[in-house]
């Protein structure tokens, strides 16, 4: 068991049109948004799969932030997997225009020889098939966060069941708690989704923030209030690539780091959204990272109640 | 100068449907919610109308509660404003299914003598002229907070900038914020609303909780998260109730109570949704609100950032 952060998710080619500008087959996909992301804290071990299209300046540049490629496979005379995806007027959820799958349909998480030992696991949205085949590769983490999507609840929930009986966080967006559940009330939802197995629920609001729902309770942030979002592709992983960076930076997590986690996936969110594709998040640094984390806190800190107990 | 509440708005037999029961004719209307609520901590005096089918019962709660009436004009052969909605399975907003002025079609607030000069004034959603006829009536008040709704960000939009020219807090909802300014960006959004006059932006976002913009910078909370919503009706009058009647308990309005004042008001909103009409306001003590002011805030509470500045 060590410090680095497995990562094992898509790697993809984005067309994104939004009302701030438009860009073709930029470098994209949950898994390299969530390594940029948590590389800035921890060494990254990434798996997943691209074509000979991939571009080697983004591999390069994830390299040069400490990202293993080990686990990568480039398939030849094949395409990456690609996604084309446009929101409107007020950012909120892609309508999805296209998906190709390509070298993605045929994905298959091998773990090169030492990663079985990386100590922070994040299951970005896969098939839960895969994801459980990662999770039976791995010993002992110190912590696994898995993500998914409407889809699998629909189309494998009994191996998405198995996923949640058998990871330490489990991260979705707020419809999806309800969808898994068929429960509206979030607070009871995600009580539901407690008792599938995970420790906790991180709860992903977009805009609106996030939560994480323990048994010793729950904690709640805004997002990081920005002048301008030009893009919220990635915001989700890059959420699950800062929290995760910063458990492994931190080396605990218990609930003190749990909660400090939550605000540096909040603050390396804002600076994904900042701009299309990883640009953002290459931009972040450290400084910039401690700074925005210390005006959340300022922004949601409030004095003891005067009135009498 | 005084520390009563001032509070103009409607009074109103509701009719509710959500996924967990119906109300028929219940006791509503954004001026009865704030009353309800400013009441646990100020004295209020309330400005609205009715009919002489407002049940008298209702009017003896408020007052019991320590809401002076004089300022309600009960008008003999007429109905009281009447409003019918319901609530989809998200409890998100309401579809309205009928509106009856009634009554409120001629509501013109009149202030009864010595009430010119309460402290703290809550214009409730009413047309802004009425807005701007009870400011063209008070003192030099401490603080002066106003809400308002599409219907009048579209149909009356100079009357209503005149209103935020004057007020000290403009509350208004996100997607109310968004069109008002056609500005889709929340962020920058508030910073216009900032710029046409009131000091504070008050975002009300529901189940996402709220947000205070001010020149010094922004405050957020989430919403508190309770087992069960059964009715959203009033929420964001109770919100505004507690926030202001917080602050006229507190005597001072400054950055640190205001931020107290929005989770005053936060907690408030919860005990209001939990029941239909101002049962769940009713029910409210001052050891209830204590209680989830401190859960909130722990519910919110994260430490510095380890990381390096």
């Amino acid at each position: 068991m060590n410090n680095k952060v497995l990562i094992v998710g898509s790697m993809a080619l984005d067309t994104v049109q939004t009302p701030f500008g438009r860009v073709e087959d930029a470098v994209g996909g949950a898994g390299v948004y969530a390594a940029t992301a948590a590389s800035l804290l921890a060494p990254v071990c990434l798996v997943g799969v691209i074509g000979d299209d991939f571009p080697s300046e983004a591999l390069d540049d994830l390299q040069e932030r400490g990202v293993d490629l080990t686990g990568v496979q480039q398939v030849a005379e094949a395409q990456s997997f690609q996604w084309s995806g446009q929101y409107e007027y007020d950012m909120g959820e892609a309508d999805t225009l296209d998906t190709q799958l390509n070298v993605f349909a045929d994905f298959d998480p091998v773990l090169p020889a030492g990663w079985q030992d990386c100590g922070y696991v994040f299951l970005a949205n896969i098939q839960p098939s895969l994801q459980l085949k990662v999770l039976d590769q791995i010993n002992s983490p110190m912590l696994t966060v898995s993500d998914t999507m409407n889809f699998w609840i629909e189309n494998a929930r009994d191996e998405l069941l198995e996923v949640l009986s058998r990871v330490d966080v489990a991260a979705m967006n707020d419809a999806e708690i309800r969808q898994l559940t068929e429960e509206p009330n979030l607070a009871q939802a995600a009580q539901q989704v407690l008792g599938m197995g995970p420790k906790y629920v991180l709860i992903k609001k977009g805009e609106y923030g996030a939560a994480l729902v323990a048994r010793w309770g729950q904690f709640c942030l805004p997002s990081y209030p920005l002048p301008a979002v030009i893009d919220p592709t990635g915001a989700g992983d890059s959420f699950a690539g800062g929290f995760i960076g910063f458990l492994a930076w931190s080396g605990q997590a218990e609930e003190e780091q749990l909660r400090q986690a939550m605000a540096i996936g909040t603050v390396t969110a804002s600076a994904c959204v900042e701009d299309f594709s990883v640009e953002g998040l290459q931009r972040l640094t450290v400084t910039h990272l401690y700074r925005r984390y210390e005006t959340l806190r300022g922004m949601v800190h409030f004095d003891e109640c005067p009135l009498p107990a």
